[in-house]
């Protein structure tokens, strides 16, 4: 340890053991050094000012808590406001204070349907006062009774031809939506999807502009019913949200609060196409998406950064000179914690990827080439279904490395798991979309020998032949850090689960029936296409120019982790499709055993460079001086429980009990 | 669904395809027809009871979440008093009352710490004090800075020939106790671990009785720090508990209060052998892994029976007759939840096992036959981690399996998680313990071929000759369900992982250094082990006559659910050690999918079996009449949020933000 200006530092040597440039890496993190230089002014706004501290939150009821989370949203705002913030920066600080609040749909659902969806004119009336909080909304799709599945929906928007008006209703018990954030007492608005009814005709399900409460004194309107749906996992995280239950019994709204920008209600009643290609909706899709992988990033590299810091801090058996060991030099930690952080810079590479791959199909729309689309479409549900459950186990993962103490709230990481693990579900359960991405991959196998090109991440498939009769050449460890060797390796496996999926679905009479009979197979054959795009943006991005001293190095051995770790975790895929052989298999473990060693020395100073606040890790095990144990014991303090030294309860119900003998005896 | 009397049952259709005695079930799963009823009888008792009722918990505060439970622990005493219950009922009782709480500790660590290491003075001395309740105890072995290694222990009990006395001392910050139960606030004794110095020499960690707080005020005694360590995991959960911190200033203990069954310290400071063989402590040691494992089936079970109940009722996608499809019916949540119902009775079965192995253990502890206690250390430590990985594991794939309801606290779900988890960490961090049972087989491997017999869970170590050269005779799926093929190929896979091991340790000069840096090989080694005793005790079991209509055909086929999704899981495993070819592999998904339909008409009927009450379940998912929607709906109607139609902070932070414009438009 190493002590200045009073602070000491415990993971000094670490930090000197460092074998790269870590402010180079900082910068690629970040995505840049514009980006790096925004996002660490906004990350310290967020931590240095003190409306913005994380303390006692824990400790709050369900209401004090919700108040909480909104005197934050206020105290951003007013920020947002005194200080000019760009929508970048206000978006930033909103992040970084780090607490779920009821404004978050009205930023990041309900904002972006009406862009999506709405017509110019819609977006002209609305998008000012959404950007002003003049008024603040919510996103009603969700029902009790009706998740994934958008067309089973229930409630209805039939329209009136004698008032010009749709009237929205909500029939029965399960066609009330549940779930949406915001909705049960803060939001004024929220977009309700129904399903849309004109002359006793069904339309599809459509979202509508539906106002809640009066922007007067915030009651809520006639036939607009509203409560909280109760608390959620976690001690804190969504509970700081009012997600709520809307019933609708009969509400009027003007016939242009339907969102119209594909499919318009005419005045007589004529449902029509605008002419705008409904496949535009796709491109808030990828948007979502691309955040959606790049916020998987952030939150596994907030649990891997408590953990590598900790298990560097924690000693636990054996003994040298006199200590015992840093938990951080056992193989079996770094087997669990280093594919971890590989799979964190992965992720981010990924995430910059898909961001590109966003601005790309939004240029393609514009230009009406729709082509794109399907592939984009799949590859984008295959890695949010990738990086999320990773993410969601892997926090939890890092919780476990963290041994006892991570059990503790003040560790951050049961928080971190509980904000983060509903990713898995929401926007598409991964199983869902994993069978959406199982569909393409049939439909393209299908087109395989039709002369028709393949591109995009699915290239490879072009190569079919070739793959299907390669064999991995690998030797000796070395020739797993190949990325030819790698990706090779991948794109074999990917492609005769595939094969074999589509053979065995050819012997089914119903193909209906084939795929939900074979759907577990189904699912291998997409994860596995999925990781091969992971890995291979990865492969590519260490392609190209990489400044900084060693950073190169340093992500070409957590590429190869990230690779191998997979190949040793679907062992079973690869082999049973002779993709590898068992003695390859055991060569990629003796692989991984030496890429442990080699980031080793360089684990804190990689989990340094996601430049990481106290404030926002909140964790007295992530500390960046790690100083755990002082830190444990001051946050310990802080529990009303160390309020009193008499027990709340001694009198009425521990006293009786340890005097009910003496009581006794005196009879 | 139907009606009786006013209820309806949603799931009725579900019982009715049922095709076994559900009755006979439950018998067996109770583990008797006595076992049965004594049970149930409890069970009903905790869920009538209007005291024991679990509304309302989560909402509140820190303090009067833990006043609440120590009101349950008060008058669950006084029932076991006013109703004069035996030890197993009034253990049952508060096992039903299913919330954790201060006592906890007192019955499971302290008491039983007396019986294992106490001498007979020591248990007729204190044994009626805790019986009693006179006094409540804790169980301090854990510190701040040292957790699974007992070594490292830095609390100090050095004696004082003066005043024969030992003073005990917690001379760092890191050495203070941390996380037991009850510690902070309720008990008034503890058990406190400490490395024994007597004449300036270290004579290891031994165990003292230290009164913490007076027995008359509650008041801690000088010398006694006694701090919580603040919120841990779960909105409720284990925060009913005063998990504590203790700092213990040279506090001083009269001699006899070192618990003195196995080494005494005398009057004059000699430290002697007692002559009662160290090993007898193991018995206690088996005693609770007995318990953890019966533990995991229990609460895998009521995850489990959530999510069945829930997935028959929710339909998704699809279309018959109208309705949408029960999610039960997709072969993607069978394949995800079946498994998972298969691993509660696979142990269920193998916890009565272990509860024999106990008994067995004792009897040969008492004949001082300690000849099985490696293998039965290893085999129980092995346990241990399978069946609490998978419960943790399998709780939490049973909250995703029931989509976004299962992220609500009214699932039932997060707090059953948030309870359960850190079963996989303490008596025996999970790796730690894999890597003593991988220790063994080391050791077992290593006398192959001396002639030295292999009995009881590693007798197959004995047919390594005949195992090292077998195939596995499978042509078609059905060949799977035979269980001398399962076995076979479960046995092949261990041995031979277990030999490569011992092959590639061979080839380190410093046979600690290889252990290290092979540790995760070893653990994958210990693992596969793990999973034959399970595999094989359920076949075992199988092997016996079992009463009631069709009771035994489901077993056999969740026995098979059981071993081929291991097979599946853990292909890599199984193909790398050419134990099976990759085309058995493939059909032994094929055997799966067939074994699923077989459940699927009895699934309900199985998740029946397990009797739990409503009360138990505390979910609205898991709810017995499957009345799920209505339920989910009066939930969420008693959160805090639902008691006012203005929301705290609408005034303060909202109507500002909300206003904010229009004051600006005036300016």
């Amino acid at each position: 340890m190493t002590e200045t200006e009073g602070v000491v530092d415990y993971l000094v040597d670490e930090r000197r053991s460092a074998e790269f440039d870590v402010e180079a890496m900082k910068i690629l993190w970040a995505g840049g050094k514009r980006q790096f230089d925004v996002t660490d002014r906004m990350a310290r706004l967020a931590a240095t000012d003190p409306e913005f501290k994380k303390d006692g939150r824990i400790h709050q009821g369900r209401r004090e808590f919700v108040k909480n989370s909104l005197r934050k949203v206020a105290h951003a705002w007013k920020l947002t406001n005194q200080l000019s913030l760009t929508e970048e920066e206000a978006s930033l600080l909103r992040y970084f204070v780090d607490e779920p609040s009821s404004a978050d749909i009205h930023w990041g659902m309900f904002i972006p349907a009406i862009k999506g969806q709405g017509t110019d004119e819609q977006q002209q009336k609305w998008l000012p006062l959404a950007y002003n909080m003049q008024i603040m909304g919510s996103y009603a799709q969700t029902e009790l009774g009706h998740g994934s599945n958008i067309r089973g929906l229930e409630t209805t928007a039939t329209f009136d031809h004698m008032t010009d008006e749709f009237v929205l209703h909500s029939p029965t018990l399960t066609s009330r939506k549940w779930w949406p954030g915001g909705l049960a007492r803060v939001s004024t608005h929220a977009i309700v999807y129904a399903r849309l009814i004109v002359d006793g005709q069904e339309h599809g399900v459509h979202g509508f502009i539906v106002q809640l409460r009066s922007l007067d004194d915030h009651q809520r309107l006639p036939g607009v019913f509203l409560d909280d749906i109760g608390m959620k996992f976690g001690n804190g995280g969504y509970n700081a949200i009012d997600n709520g239950c809307l019933q609708l019994d009969h509400v009027r709204v003007p016939r242009d609060h339907m969102l119209m920008r594909v499919v318009q209600v005419m005045r007589e009643g004529k449902v029509v196409e605008s002419g705008v290609p409904r496949q535009l909706i796709y491109g808030t899709m990828v948007f979502v998406r691309q955040m959606i992988v790049n916020d998987a990033s952030r939150f596994l590299s907030k649990a891997v950064c408590i953990a590598t810091r900790y298990s560097a801090v924690r000693r636990q058996f054996g003994s040298q000179n006199g200590l015992e060991t840093q938990v951080i030099d056992y193989k079996t930690q770094q087997s669990r914690l280093f594919p971890l952080l590989a799979s964190a810079y992965a992720f981010r590479i990924v995430g910059e990827w898909v961001s590109w791959l966003y601005t790309d199909v939004n240029e393609r729309l514009q230009a009406k080439d729709f082509s794109t689309l399907p592939e984009v479409h799949a590859c984008t549900a295959g890695l949010k279904v990738v990086t999320t459950s990773v993410t969601a186990d892997g926090i939890e993962e890092c919780r476990k490395l963290c041994g006892g103490h991570g059990y503790l709230v003040s560790s951050g990481l049961p928080e971190l798991f509980a904000v983060y693990v509903p990713a898995c579900t929401y926007e598409g359960d991964n199983t869902v979309l994993l069978l959406q991405v199982a569909r393409f991959l049939m439909k393209t196998v299908a087109k395989l020998g039709s002369g028709e090109p393949f591109a995009g991440t699915i290239a490879y498939m072009g190569r079919a032949e070739h793959l299907m009769q390669s064999r991995c050449p690998v030797r000796k460890a070395e020739d797993w850090l190949n990325p030819d060797v790698v990706i090779e390796a991948f794109e074999a496996r990917s492609l005769r689960m595939s094969l074999a999926c589509a053979q065995n679905l050819s012997r089914f009479s119903d193909p209906d029936e084939g795929f939900l009979e074979l759907s577990t197979d189904l699912v291998g054959a997409a994860l596995a296409h999925c990781q091969l795009i992971v890995v291979s943006k990865f492969i590519e991005k260490l392609q190209q120019d990489i400044p900084g001293d060693g950073v190169k190095e340093q992500l070409q051995a957590l590429c190869s982790i990230y690779a191998l770790s997979i190949v040793n975790k679907h062992l079973g895929d690869f082999l049973a499709t002779y993709s590898i052989t068992p003695k390859q298999g055991s060569l990629a473990q003796d692989a991984l055993r030496s890429l442990f060693s080699k980031v080793r020395p360089n684990a804190v100073a990689l989990v340094d460079a996601f430049n990481h606040t106290d404030h926002f890790l909140g964790s007295t095990l992530g500390r960046y001086d790690g100083n755990v144990y002082a830190s444990l014991y001051e946050e310990a303090l802080k529990d009303p429980m160390n309020q009193t030294e008499v027990l709340d309860g001694y009198q009425e119900y521990v006293r009786p009990i340890l005097k009910m003998q003496v009581r006794n005896s005196r009879l």
